[in-house]
């Protein structure tokens, strides 16, 4: 029983794991769509966002099933709950994405970006994406210490974040308004993308040690 | 043991309950502060938002005690998981509201709306703070129909996100980036708050009838 109750609970976390990588490539994907003002790969991931929530289902129904025929208690009950929350993360990160490349398309044939503040946005999707690598790593090799370090990124976020207000609002500004709400909300949402992918990494370190990191703690 | 099972259920309701009236106050007050410009209102809802972090550590300790020591199966833990899943929305619309302080005390002495925009945004702080004061009702009362209701008011939202983009992409706008970029971002904010109003109805309705309303699956 234990046994059997480990190993469905070693196909969760695979499935998380992919789902990851689902979202990598939603990252990526829309960040170029964005940055190259692509109709068609913006739409790509508009599409493609169907399949992560499929995979996410699937997720939950074996988690539900595992809730229900093995009842795990205490530690056990916990880790099943935590991969409950975190699919629901890895998703909306997914979401995130859409929304990113929904700019991109809206804006097409033009390029939502403006190349003045293009450094700033392209350094916000690079860590956004690479958070969501290390996360598929954190959540493959239950690495601790890995996921702490993802904690450390999102700082980097959300440094860039103000450094783009600081550029948005300058009298230097002279892309207006339409390209200064744009880059306001692309920010938010890899900001979100960065959140979700701390707390996912969190949750790891929970499932591993049985403590939220204090530092961290949402 | 299935008597005390929906003895602990029903006080897990009345937590949520209690949160959604926190949260109403909150989306509430950060509207006040944001309309008058007051950063003392302001203050109020940042710091009130712990509590609402409180009130869902509490939530989820009785629904973690319920699962391991009942060891409810089949519907009974789905409502168990969705009710987790409503705190941790529920917390979720707390934090949005804090955003919308925020904004409001970032711009003391000013008020961050300008004056031709205050009407849109007034509607959608109301749309917000009356769709989180039904969804309280739809907890309590667990009304299937009111429940279906919240969403429609969703699609009022909806508009007026699309109505203020309007407003501050014309010609028209003459009062700056800043306040357009507050303005997208406040539009966003309440927009979640009724995402998440919508998603925590839509559990209530799950819970009551086994299944997430067809048109409103998230």
């Amino acid at each position: 029983m234990r046994e059997l109750f480990h190993d469905q609970l070693e196909s969760i976390f695979d499935d998380l794991a992919a789902i990851c990588s689902q979202v990598e490539v939603a990252v990526a994907s829309a960040t170029e769509a964005l940055l190259k003002g692509d109709a068609e790969i913006a739409e790509r991931v508009i599409s493609a966002d169907l399949e992560i929530d499929r995979a996410r289902e699937r997720v939950e129904d074996t988690a539900f099933s595992l809730l229900s025929l093995q009842a795990p208690v205490a530690g056990d009950l916990r880790v099943v709950v935590a991969a409950l929350r975190m699919v629901t993360e890895l998703e909306r990160m997914g979401d995130l994405s859409v929304h990113v490349a929904k700019i991109a398309r809206l804006r097409v044939p033009n390029i939502a970006v403006p190349d003045e503040i293009r450094p700033i946005v392209s350094r916000m999707a690079e860590v956004a994406e690479d958070m969501v690598a290390r996360v598929k790593d954190v959540i493959t090799e239950r690495d601790v210490t890995a996921a702490i370090a993802v904690a450390k990124d999102d700082e980097e976020m959300d440094q860039l974040r103000r450094r783009s207000f600081t550029e948005l609002l300058s009298d230097d500004w002279t892309n207006g308004v339409e390209a200064a709400v744009d880059v306001a909300l692309l920010g938010r949402y890899y900001e979100r993308i960065a959140d979700h992918a701390v707390s996912v990494a969190n949750r790891v370190v929970y499932i591993v040690t049985g403590e939220y990191p204090a530092a961290l703690r949402a």
